[in-house]
């Protein structure tokens, strides 16, 4: 045999065996220490439940009245008081509970190791149990147990793939039946939602529904959304899964920064994830420093119109262009079309518009047809507004609708609408190069030579959206640790017998402060399309925090030469492993974003 | 000031600093210590040039006669034999030498330790120009001198953008004689090209041309492409960028792989960068075990047609659905629709009537007209053919258009036209099950229950393409020491004063073997439209190597079942830091792919 064939045979059986989440990598992370918060640490350095006390805290709410008279079970119980978890007096550990778990809802980093918090805190004493897919499992009963081994094949590593998942609202009088049903049959003594804002409400249903079924069964949520909207202020500074979907898009943020200035022709458009808030978009700002990012909170509180978003990247890219430099990086978050007030209205004129002619729209055979018959029902500002839109953003304001009849805004391609219209704008500058350069008011100083260069300069870009990507990436050593932690706090809070309550840790620079929010005091009462709805209000970017601050004193400075930076890829050892997320470094006034203190680490295995 | 005002106003401005490369990765990087050959230590263990030997191989090829007659001054000197760095006999360091280096098409991760390579070798008694803009910037004359200080703010950083980087062909007698005039201007001794196959052929000529009129400059090629399409078997077995771009595509397919095991709803189509070779898609199907990977190489060697490719990729959807499985990983490489022999018949076919009748069809108003001209023309297959492509994509293939009158294949969205005809396919299976199932030969066995079950899924897909994120990744360690050997050969072959050479890396387990390849050696000349055209022929996958044996004997089961592995983001710390490619490793015969070896680790400075 030659040196290859041997190589190459004992290698390839090698290769063949990483399959099955066995890569070098995959092997090494299970082996990663993961800090501990001292509240979980007996004095033996055991891990074992935290006891909870009652805080000086109550959650207050507008609605109190409203929500008293939905939760009237839960609230008698938890007073909407703050429970802290207190390192002395440790409970001792029960014994024979039987505890389920599932995930709800997109995918986001470290929900596997929520699993090895609780199983840790359960202990080989008591039982966790795992529900397949989601709130369906739930409602279907679809249960296993979860051993030890189990724990141990899927500790560190990303994804929700170990349970699934799925986005089922528990919302009909049937549908509790059925939870209810899968709770006796289990016996269940504590069930664990992993979700976001709807998850979590959910969660406060069922508590409430369990107690006045006379069934004792802990009902506690655990923060996760990779959008960082779930966020209860120093109480929980952000959810599970941000810091490692934005350290994912930050890299390729990074990279696309580097390689716009490399091949020194492309503006790269990245429209990023994050259905409502910007929260994700400011984050990856603050690492990569773009020549641009819009965000949307700001727009909507400036009541900034399309014309005006588009003429501000415009004025950049022409101030850039006229220094020589004729490439950049613009962010543009998801969520940007709805937070546009002209939009908005447009979308909800035209919401309305499809539900009341549904049948007359529907019949008519072509899509000039229908803007023939919808165009008279809008608005003048409207009708204008859509006539300006380029062709297929118009088609699918009018043909694409969701399973309520309304306009699917998040299908809506924005980075694509805003280069046409960009490029549009270009061209007209190129065309009339007088009314934009001179030395009068409102014009842009420029030589002769400069506007020749100008006019010779084309605009070319590339769009990406980074999203999937993201939301099963590896948990960073921040999410790994603070997700075991949530696990760790929810199985507390079920063996302590409580219910009705948020696991949610904070202080990351201190050893990490655990605590345990009611979720009753989360949850306000929105009227939403003449209905009320019971929802936990999304966590916005505020224009008065720090990190947008930070953001908002220095772009104009990155929007004009090239000060980007490459945060690179999330790592897992050495100087760069334990970063926080800077935002919430910078709103929470920690001294540094460049390491977190969630306590001592400890080799966790769990044979 | 409360603790949040103190602690924001500090951070504030830290956070504003890491602007400009200042991440605290970036930071972390420049400190990474890089392993050095060998043969570029003398007996202190001081960095200088090596001194080259002739081997006992020289390159023959088949056209030998014609590329004779083209480059024959450079053959005269070179006779096409490899020379090889040995350790011993140190030649002493030469000084005054200047030497100018060019970043040629696109980016890829390792370029900046090129020239950290070079500036090492040359020191400071030599001087190390950079030229702007790739060979633009050569026919400009676009050049600056390269300082300790640049070089220290770049090292192990990603990109291009020290220099920025151009896809300009030197071709015409004007432009060689620009060339000229910037060699001359800035006496240079050498001119280092980094770049792919067209740009090392460039090499090849600008270095017969310098001989030519007399000129004594070293032009030495250095072999770049993300597509690992620039090798040379034992002698080259990669070109740089290709490592680092395929573990950022792994990531991320890694991510996407459990993303859809998360969700359990969506087929992830992921379309990897690579216009020709199918390399980068065979390395991250290695890594990452998907339920399908196209192999362009292989559909063209089995004369696969279009729908023979669609109904296995539904064989294996279909087989996965039956097991309960109704999500899961495809890869597509870009370059596959020009594989698919009737696909590329029929692209040929469009290219020839699209040049005869350019101003027929141009004339023409509508796409319908446009259509009725050029179906006559087409062959009976090839019409029958487009006849049944989606309309974007007939729309694509008759529109849009490249600067030589040609179909833009790269445009081409080859993953939407496959989903758009599994849809068709999976719908008609739906409709007619019992064509598809049964018992009988050519049909698939299932339960009456399975057959349910099936017509009850969806089929869902998300498209993605990578590629920019790739190109301007942060090179791996492995890149990171193989550009800084490459820099190192490159320079040391100038201060040897050799002409026409690739400088070549090998032996990436054993300390790694420095080689210079005569460039004229790996020229091929070839008909093109009827023009001669020289070109170095680009390396393909190869069906019999080993590397895409351990896919084809994996693939099966990797189809019927969750055998993805996640290989993680890139570390630069830690256990899996210093992991080969996989494909690398195996066709070169190596032990292990885990950690490569070329030479021992030195901390490098630029003060």
């Amino acid at each position: 045999m030659t040196r290859q064939d041997i190589g190459a045979t004992n290698l390839a059986a090698f290769v063949a065996k990483t399959e099955g989440r066995h890569s070098l990598f995959e092997e090494a992370i299970r082996d990663l220490p993961i800090p501990v918060c001292s509240v979980f640490l007996d004095k033996d350095g055991n891990i074992g439940p935290a006891s909870f006390v009652e805080t000086q805290t109550a959650f207050t709410c507008q609605e109190h009245g409203r929500i008293q008279e939905v939760f009237p079970r839960t609230i008698a119980k938890s007073r909407n008081i703050i429970l802290e978890a207190k390192p002395d007096a440790k409970p001792p550990r029960a014994a024979g509970k039987r505890v389920a778990v599932l995930f709800s809802g997109g995918p986001a980093a470290g929900g596997h190791n929520v699993l090895a918090g609780l199983k840790a805190v359960l202990g080989n004493e008591n039982t966790l149990l795992g529900i397949r897919k989601g709130p369906k499992g739930l409602i279907n009963g679809d249960v296993f147990e979860i051993k030890n081994s189990d724990i141990q094949a899927i500790i560190n590593t990303g994804g929700f793939n170990f349970l699934g998942t799925d986005r089922t609202k528990i919302k009909t009088p049937e549908q509790f039946e059925r939870v209810k049903e899968t709770v006796l049959k289990n016996r269940l003594d504590g069930l664990i939602i992993v979700g976001g804002d709807d998850s979590n409400t959910n969660a406060a249903f069922i508590a409430e529904y369990l107690e006045e079924q006379g069934i004792t069964c802990s009902v506690i949520g655990i923060p996760k959304t990779i959008d960082g909207d779930m966020a209860a202020g120093n109480y929980l500074p952000i959810s599970f899964g941000y810091d490692t979907a934005t350290k994912v898009y930050s890299e390729l943020t990074g990279n696309l920064a580097q390689d716009a200035a490399s091949a020194v022709k492309y503006y790269h458009f990245v429209k990023l994830m994050g259905r409502t808030a910007s929260k994700i978009t400011l984050e990856v700002a603050l690492q990569t420093k773009p020549a641009i990012a819009l965000i949307s909170e700001e727009i909507a509180e400036k009541n900034m119109s399309l014309e005006a978003i588009v003429d501000e990247i415009v004025r950049i890219i022409v101030l850039r262009r006229l220094k020589g430099i004729n490439h950049g990086l613009v962010l543009v978050p998801e969520g940007l079309i709805e937070f546009i007030p002209e939009m908005r209205t447009l979308i909800q004129e035209l919401n309305k518009i499809l539900a009341e002619y549904e049948r007359d729209i529907k019949d008519l055979p072509t899509l000039k047809n229908k803007q023939e018959f919808i165009y008279p029902h809008l608005s003048p500002q409207s009708a204008q507004l859509m006539a300006s839109l380029p062709d297929e953003i118009e088609e699918m304001l009018i043909l694409d609708r969701d399973e309520h009849g309304n306009v699917k805004v998040s299908q809506i391609e924005t980075e694509k609408l805003l280069i046409e219209k960009i490029r549009y704008k270009m061209s007209e500058i190129k065309r009339h190069t007088e009314r934009y350069f001179g030395d009068q008011e409102g014009k842009i100083p420029a030589t002769e030579d400069q506007i020749e260069k100008f006019k010779a300069a084309t605009f070319s870009t590339q769009s990406h959206f980074l999203g999937y990507e993201g939301r099963s990436g590896k948990p960073t050593l921040f999410d790994a640790a603070f997700t075991f932690a949530l696990g760790l706090t929810a199985g507390s809070l079920v063996l302590a017998g409580k219910t009705g309550y948020m696991a949610a840790v904070t202080d990351f620079d201190k050893g990490g402060r655990v605590l345990a929010l009611p979720l009753t005091g989360l949850i306000a009462c929105e009227m939403r399309k003449g209905k009320e709805e019971m929802v936990i209000n999304k966590s916005l970017v505020e224009t008065s925090s720090p990190a947008f601050k930070v953001f908002a004193e220095n772009r104009e400075k990155w929007a004009t030469d090239d000060f980007f930076s490459s945060p690179g890829p999330i790592q897992h050892w050495g100087p760069a492993s334990k970063q926080l997320p800077m935002t919430v470094a910078l709103n929470q006034g920690y001294a540094d974003y460049r390491t977190f203190d969630l306590g001592e680490e400890r080799k966790i295995r769990f044979d």
